[in-house]
């Protein structure tokens, strides 16, 4: 799909076709962002992207929220680009999320590099960037910021919030701060909490990137990123994204250039592959949204009755995801999240998927998920009074 | 244990007491070492240590090879030193490798920085430490110089090379470069080859350490380690030694400071003990021997009958351990040793033990390696005809 050329998916009949990020400013308080920290943030910025049509009863809008370096792009393709969007192969016309049927939003977070404000935006105290005087984020906070945004899109109750990994707290998020605002939620390979090992994963990936003197506490953007050590984590990154078996079947053990070098160069495939994603990542994410990101993600910890808070009545419908081979966020994290739903009598559905294609495989197992989220989307979307095409 | 002190060791009946090591050179040729990648090494100097007396027939010699980061002091105090040696809870008087029964012999390896000859040594030929100028070697680089050393102790015939991780490795290698030699072989939590995952942890953990500029293109000895560089290296180490259980039970999400700092400080008790780790190391381990050692395990490859050449009769006795937890080297790689052994008639018994500990298991787990590796190396001794205690 992705070496399509922007023409052929115009002319496929499952792609939404040429689209564009738009932006959504919010600007004097008391729109400013009141964060979780005890700080505020303003003017915020949101890009983000829509498709399909809102119906009249605004009933028919779904959120898609994206993980750690994802962005508002999730589907068709920007004008002279090849690429699609990130979940393109889930979100089109006849796609798991029907663009035929269903208005899909999806909003970058606050805090990243893509078009909303982070630490790379321009402070309008200083006129410079941020760096590291932008204040500490939460998963709380992106969530507040999207709020804004559904306001401001005039919708009073989302279809569904969905994502994958960070993607998949945000939509547990909503459903904390916001329960009468979300009609179902799709958390996928996703956890109420990191692990430790989870936390210690982020921390090197953190360490990596201030260990690079071209960090400068942050202040590197006159002089170009921290480029090393930001390909060192996103190296880190990749590895816990595939699994062992997706691995060994990807590159086992083949030579790059066919012999040994004994040299300190790139022997194996999987070396230079890993070389080659992370020098990429260099060129398109910013090195201090990186550690803003990862400690709002170790940050993140909505057990112990913080998912659904005692007394609160939420009629919130799940569907729970996880795959079998994905040992970044495993499939115990997304058990634990259906306890929690199944003690407070919440209507929910659990599966774990059998791929083996490790954390990675919410980008890739389409057919799966298309399955799983058509069948909960058409009952959901039904639910409330409307007759969905499938059931005709 | 390890906070005991010296003389608490000494008067404790298990402890072989206080211990030295010993440097065994081989200087001219012939007596340099001819090495895989065509280069020749020398002189070269093997540090080791021996517990233990040799028996008359020189029948009951145990050598031990160690993991990664480990030295030739296995067990017993140094003098002034608390800490015993690094395997000290298996080898001793009356323990799993009884000193009283066996003569124990642990091998430093080429390569690394604990005196022996490695990278950070000084070149007879520049009066310089050889820094990248150092030849490249192989896990079989390693068995030729402790083989060097077996015959320099005047032994004919090993009762059992044992060790885990990277000595597993050293153990395969010595069965299928000197089978003869080699009575019985405990390789424990190893593999006869890395995966591309292992590879690619290794990547990222030379990777961390070249994109350190004070790692200067190797040629750091005189002002200095890459210490940032090599503390997030072993940061990497570190987690992939844990498993995901371990960490929890060790760390969970406690708090440092009791709360959230909001701030790039370390949060968690899981990053304040990966960071103490990772600066720790800096001070006792060479960076450029990190990466030597990584790429000879990289190399290594046994897999497709390389183990046991086709048409050799090895007569050598296996006890094959794995850890259900440990996700470094996970089981079915000790399996596959197994399968390669039976396939060939081979006398070989495997044991996954269930413990928690993730890889760090082998260092751990004593009780349980304990009864398998007494009631192997009691059946493998008698078999040469001298009455076990044990069975008396």
């Amino acid at each position: 799909m992705s070496t399509l050329e922007a023409r052929d998916l115009i002319t496929d009949k499952t792609s939404i076709g040429v689209v564009e990020t738009r932006y959504h400013t919010f600007a004097d308080p008391p729109d400013e962002l009141r964060l979780e920290s005890g700080e505020t943030l303003g003017p915020v910025t949101l890009a983000y992207e829509t498709y399909g049509c809102l119906d009249r009863e605004k009933a028919n809008a779904i959120l898609v929220v994206h993980a750690l370096s994802g962005d508002a792009h999730v589907a068709g393709v920007h004008e002279g680009e090849s690429n699609p969007g990130w979940w393109d192969n889930m979100i089109g016309p006849g796609k798991a999320f029907d663009t035929d049927k269903y208005f899909v939003i999806c909003s970058n977070i606050i805090g990243g590099c893509k078009g909303s404000t982070g630490p790379s935006s321009i402070s309008s105290k200083t006129g410079k960037p941020y760096a590291l005087e932008f204040p500490f984020i939460t998963i709380a906070d992106m969530v507040n910021a999207q709020r804004c945004l559904i306001d401001y899109l005039g919708i009073e109750k989302l279809l569904t919030v969905v994502g994958g990994s960070m993607g998949g707290m945000q939509v547990l998020q909503w459903v904390a701060s916001y329960p009468e605002r979300v009609r179902s939620a799709i958390p996928i390979a996703t956890a109420l909490k990191h692990s430790p090992q989870q936390i210690a994963f982020d921390e090197v990936i953190r360490q990596s990137i201030m260990a690079d003197p071209a960090w400068r506490q942050g202040n590197y953007y006159e002089y170009g990123q921290p480029e090393k050590g930001l390909a060192v984590a996103r190296m880190i990154g990749h590895i816990t994204f595939m699994s062992d078996q997706s691995m060994e079947e990807k590159f086992s053990r083949r030579l790059k250039n066919g012999n040994l070098s004994y040299k300190f160069a790139p022997d194996f495939e999987v070396e230079e592959y890993l070389r080659y994603r992370g020098d990429n990542f260099v060129k398109r994410f910013d090195a201090n949204s990186y550690l803003y990101i990862t400690k709002a993600m170790d940050y993140f910890d909505l057990s112990g009755g913080k998912l659904i808070p005692a007394g609160k009545d939420v009629r919130t419908r799940f569907l729970v995801i996880s795959f079998k081979s994905d040992w970044l966020y495993p499939s115990y994290q997304s058990q634990e999240i259906v306890r929690v739903l199944k003690r407070r009598h919440i209507d929910a559905t659990y599966c774990e998927l059998p791929s083996t294609y490790g954390h990675d495989a919410f980008l890739v197992e389409v057919e799966d998920q298309t399955t799983l989220v058509r069948h909960f989307l058409d009952k959901t979307y039904n639910g409330y009074g409307v007759v969905s095409d499938y059931d005709a």
